[in-house]
């Protein structure tokens, strides 16, 4: 194949894999495989921009598409290869670069586990907050090509919010360097958004500058119980107005997904289970003894005001893994709770609680033995429910139309942190206007007008 | 003129402004000013989007550019008209149309001035931290047009990290409402990051909805002095560690700019005038005595640690507008330090000791009499001068080049908060790489293909 062959002439041996000899585990990312009878046409290690230029280049040249592979840890299929594709993968471009402590930045190549990035940055004395279960295996590049959240969002943001510069590879071959280093530069367009949560669509990226924070040194964690969702919504306004900026977590988890976390961990409830909701709540901050009073007070005036209805506060690190370890649930599901569907949605904050309660009668209106679970990053209206049926197999596109259908209804989005990929593609319309839409048509073929990269996804 | 008359059978009486009466004001910001043979064609008060898409729309048919007006306090001729021009204006476009407290959001209309957004805010409980100098008059949709800063963005962010949702009418008179309001919404492309910053050339925005934050009832102030750049870094390392997020200004003023703050305002020296620089600190938080308590141990460990070389905490609010008095020193340039050539620049905050140094000695080398002043928010990066140089005119490219060219050498930006406009155009490259300017090029060809939005603005 004359692709194939040069690809091989341009790069080293051992750079360019052929399909017999591409590793099975690049078929398929968590939420998607390819076909069994479908193959990418070949695999590049691209060691730094210049070799994406050149496979990007030669591709064009055959009308070739490309999927960028980072850890492949994503939910949406969204790294997927497809038919016939050239794989780029991000694996051996791992240098971490440069950490400027005057900064507070980090350059780092777009391969660099993100575990590994937040053990760089605490050897150095700060801290990279973003954080989630695969944060072993996933890449930071991939992290930002997918505008990963997780579980401090609330205090330091998403991704994008991490991000001060980045270089990436155009469809074309063109090697955009924008390794801005500074909080402001508005030297015109701010062009590292195009491809923040594009998902490979748009560019590829190659190093990127993030942003470093102050290590913390204390952490309270509690677990509250409130009667209803009104009492949520009172008693987050309470705990941000209390608490300002050191509230990193504010994880709300409703009784079946709590009553089940008891189970599967077998663990003595710390509450009550006859409450309306759970919420675990977190501060991070520096001053050990001041965070732990101020954060005490906040609970204690949320009680007296009768804002929650009880509390147990985590009195040592391990009592707060404790409480940690019931939100982790969702980390069982396999073990626990399957088969099922699971869905990452975000609602307006003051609609979760009505959108929760519609969301649960319209299934068991439809499948009267339905299980559904809730928890939810809620101070980012950011909500995930958990869906079992008692039928085989599930009814994946019925549950899924009630879901989405009622977070149209609420103006929500289908797709708060994972990104569409190719799961969530038919329902895009649900959550986007036809102009939005139309508009984000307008950008894809601005940037990669022969849609070579990872063709389908998104879009 | 067919032009004027279909505008005129467009709208209804009044709405439509016809050369001869558009006032004055609307013939320049507070930078640049149209040539005095030049004129506007008509000037459109747009009540809604659909408004401005109308009048894009007949614009369109004629070929005719497109320039948005705000509140005309930019600084860099962005919403200067061009000769010929429809001038859209959005001041008739000020309701606030909903606060939502539960997500704790604020959906207004474009033409909203930045003073009533902090006012309504406030009065529902809340806090919108955008300031500057020119909230009375600046709009929101200029302000995010232009991705405005001012003083508390080290804690806040820009007005970029502010905005959730936008509505946008594109160049063909498409209207993209995308007003969302949750903080996570991966749901294909974030598309509301093309039009922030891009100071009306790629679309004109209607409505916006913007995050609200926790109201603030803690300020804590201090003036201290370092003995060289050094220190300020690492006072600034010790002030976010001890201080954490509370951080909302770090204020550094080189000995130039002190002295001539406290002669303008004859001041008695809050600290002596020998020091190398001097620093403005600021908190804000909602725990008045724990703040102050950790407020006094972060200045006082400072002191005992060598960081700082003498410091004065304000011991109440009085004390502290004072403090920020001096800092104010800008607001009174055109009084006591004028002719003058003003810059807003980014440097890698390590960098910008010595980018302070070079810059004076590069300007004396060639002004012996050269006045330059040094000041900024420096923990974002940014840096002020201003220069005055004995010679009338002001020589200024050749001050330009001189100070652009070290920015370049730094990997600066030559804009950090005030956008490109008209006046900083020629010195785009001096921050940006051709690739990244052909990148900005290519996203106005594909949302402005006539180049009918602000032509001649920022590229
Ligand atoms: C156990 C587990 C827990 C998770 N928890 C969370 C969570 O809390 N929050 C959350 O947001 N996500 C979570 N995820 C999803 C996943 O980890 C993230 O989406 C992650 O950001 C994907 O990174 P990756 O390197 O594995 O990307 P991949 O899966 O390899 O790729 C994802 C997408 O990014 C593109 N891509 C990858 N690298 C690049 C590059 N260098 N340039 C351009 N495009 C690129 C791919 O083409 C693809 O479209 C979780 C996943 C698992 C398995
Ligand atoms: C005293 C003073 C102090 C200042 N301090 C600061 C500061 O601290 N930080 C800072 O960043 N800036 C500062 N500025 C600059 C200025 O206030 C900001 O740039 C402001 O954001 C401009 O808003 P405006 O409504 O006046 O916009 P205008 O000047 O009217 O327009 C600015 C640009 O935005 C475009 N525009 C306006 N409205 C829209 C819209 N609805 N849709 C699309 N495009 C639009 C215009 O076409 C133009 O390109 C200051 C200015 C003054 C006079």
């Amino acid at each position: 194949m004359a692709l194939l062959a040069d690809l091989q002439a341009a790069f080293e041996p051992g750079r360019v894999v052929v399909p017999e000899h591409i590793h099975s585990r690049h078929r398929s990312d968590w939420g998607v495989a390819l076909a069994d009878d479908e193959q990418p046409a070949a695999l590049v290690y691209a060691c730094n921009a210049g070799d994406v230029s050149r496979a990007l280049e030669i591709c064009g040249r055959y009308d070739c598409a490309v999927v960028a592979q980072g850890g492949l840890t994503g939910l949406t299929g969204a790294a997927t290869p497809v038919d016939g594709c050239v794989i780029v993968s991000l694996e051996r471009m791992r240098a971490i670069e440069e950490i400027d402590t005057a900064a507070a930045t980090m350059t780092v190549e777009a391969g660099v586990a993100l575990e590994r990035i937040q053990q760089a940055a605490a050897e150095a004395g700060f801290f990279f907050p973003l954080d989630r279960g695969a944060r072993g295996s996933c890449q930071i590049g991939g992290n930002i090509a997918t505008n990963a959240g997780g579980n401090r969002v609330l205090r330091y943001g998403m991704a994008r919010d991490l991000v001060l510069g980045l270089e990436v590879v155009l469809a074309d071959g063109t090697v955009v360097t924008s390794l801005n280093k500074m909080q402001k530069n508005n030297a015109g367009y701010d062009i590292k958004h195009l491809f923040i949560g594009s998902e490979g669509t748009l560019g590829i990226i190659t190093r990127v500058v993030l942003r470093l924070f102050p290590a913390t040194t204390s952490e309270c964690t509690a677990l509250c119980a409130v009667s209803d969702y009104d009492a949520v919504l009172a008693f987050l306004a309470h705990a941000k107005a209390q608490l300002g900026p050191t509230l990193s977590a504010f994880e709300v988890m409703w009784p079946d997904f709590y009553r089940l976390a008891l189970e599967a961990h077998g663990m003595r409830p710390p509450l009550d289970e006859n409450h309306s909701a759970y919420i675990l709540l977190d501060t991070l901050g520096t001053d050990t003894e001041a965070d732990q009073a101020r954060f005490e007070d906040t609970i204690a005036s949320a009680l007296d005001q009768g804002l929650i209805e009880d509390a147990v506060l985590a009195q040592s690190l391990a009592d707060s893994e404790r409480l940690w370890t019931l939100r982790g649930l969702a980390g069982e599901f396999s073990r626990v709770f399957t088969p099922r569907i699971d869905f990452d949605i975000s609602v307006p904050i003051g609609d979760i609680g009505v959108f929760i309660e519609r969301a649960h009668a319209g299934l068991i209106a439809q499948w009267p033995k339905a299980r559904v679970l809730g928890w939810g990053h809620i101070a980012d209206s950011n909500v995930h429910l958990s869906v079992s049926i008692d039928e085989q197999p599930q009814p994946l596109e019925a549950v899924e139309r009630t879901i989405y259908a009622l977070v149209r209804e609420y103006g929500g989005s289908i797709s708060a942190e994972h990104g569409i990929g190719l799961l969530k593609k038919p329902f895009l319309d649900y959550s986007r206007s036809p102009a939005e839409i139309a508009l984000m048509q307008r950008m894809k073929q601005a940037l990669d007008p022969a849609g070579l990269l990872n063709p389908g996804k998104v879009l």
